[in-house]
């Protein structure tokens, strides 16, 4: 076991990422998410690392068309699980009309259980995806596996952490997709209708406390809400952030050291 | 055992990734390290994933401090051996001054003696590390551990993909850090006198070019390169590209999608 420093500056970040190491000995997690995990990470630093105003609102839409979707299904694969498990719970119990679905990039025998398992230990009743049967138009090999309760039926699916090939063919099967993304312009952020360019336990909670609020709206306020982002947009304003958090962090670089480097 | 479809257009990066996590089972990398690798590939993406003009000039000055060095030392974590063992080895080859030594932030029993191995195998006759016996001052617990006749000693020590605490003790403790490092905002790209930022095998391959290169020069012709780079104006130029690449993609992402996102 490796001790983390209490002085080391990333203390915090440091520890989620202990955490996340150890779900990787169980199982939930792939190495390859571990990375896909440190991409991420590298994003939202230069997105602030908190939510912004952009971003708020097209969470705001995102819970609208939730709860203005007949069959709609969160999609979770094993970093969701590992990073989220709580929030995708409280979400889920929040919305009773949202199905849960495991999808993984990485299916290997026994593993959709263990990222269920996760889903139940956080207190979720129903996880569909464990032993899926449909499958997904435009998918090679295990990872068009799709549920045909679940996501082969749905019409708004929320993906959180997906990669292109899965976000581009759940368009072309005609759901309204709705991607967390850290990266403005990844694939899925380009492919989905609604990207939320945001980290995912912030999106989330911020998702749950929208459709409780939401939740007595009539249906027309919830259609202005949902039409109140469009995607090109919203990816434009993250990449604004960005530019502008690299110029503010290159400023203060400056002041801090104005003559170290020689 | 995950099979990577071809078609994918991340093929090469996922094929890499793959390669890391089975490192990752034999104990050289360490979870940490492949959240660590994930936040370069982020940066490298942002940077172009190629070596920029101001990058090559830094590599170039880099292997002119070296040439000059006289006792200089190459760090070398689980990463670095990952990702680089060949290099490392072709370098240390090309450079008889230099010395190799592990330095682990997560060293548990065993860990140094497989990434030395990893090392050795690569055709490294020499690895100090393993069983290090002095301190550097300022860091806590097991980071401490130096080689008393390796970095202890040395006057420049090379230092890639290191964390901004062990960057700061070594500038501390008086010696010419030339870090390689994907962010340029990072502590070790800041503490560091030369900060490279560049991807590891790209800029030890160019090192070992320009080391044979220089190998005849002049010292003052050395002197000369090694003082052509200023740490703070890599690290802007580094942050310019960065810019100039998000607007480029932002111009790009527009072009392919005049109107997609509804």
């Amino acid at each position: 076991v490796t001790r983390i420093p209490r002085s080391h500056p990333r203390y915090r970040s440091l520890v989620l990422r202990s955490d996340l190491a150890e779900k990787m000995a169980r199982g939930v997690v792939v190495p390859e998410g571990l990375m896909a995990h440190g991409r991420g990470e590298a994003f939202d630093y230069l997105l602030g690392e908190r939510s912004y105003p952009e971003a708020l609102q097209a969470t705001r839409a995102a819970a609208a068309r939730l709860l203005l979707a007949q069959r709609p299904v969160l999609s979770v694969n094993g970093n969701v699980a590992a990073l989220a498990a709580n929030e995708v719970a409280a979400l889920a119990k929040a919305l009773p009309s949202l199905k849960v679905e495991v999808n993984l990039f990485h299916r290997t025998p026994g593993r959709a259980e263990q990222v269920a398992e996760e889903l139940r230990r956080a207190g979720l009743r129903t996880v569909l995806g464990v032993h899926p049967t449909a499958r997904l138009r435009g998918l090679p090999s295990d990872r068009g596996w799709v549920e045909a309760t679940g996501i082969l039926l749905a019409d708004v699916v929320l993906v959180p952490l997906e990669d292109g090939d899965r976000a581009e063919a759940l368009v072309r099967a005609g759901k309204f997709v709705i991607a967390v993304d850290l990266n403005p312009l990844s694939r899925t952020a380009r492919a989905a209708q609604l990207p939320l360019v945001d980290e995912l336990v912030r999106v989330l909670r911020h998702l749950k406390t929208e459709v409780v609020r939401q939740r007595r709206f009539p249906r027309r306020a919830l259609a202005t809400l949902a039409a109140s982002v469009d995607g090109p947009e919203l990816r434009a304003a993250a990449l604004r952030r960005i530019s502008a958090r690299l110029e503010a962090l290159a400023r203060e670089d400056v002041r801090e050291r104005p003559s170290k480097a020689r």
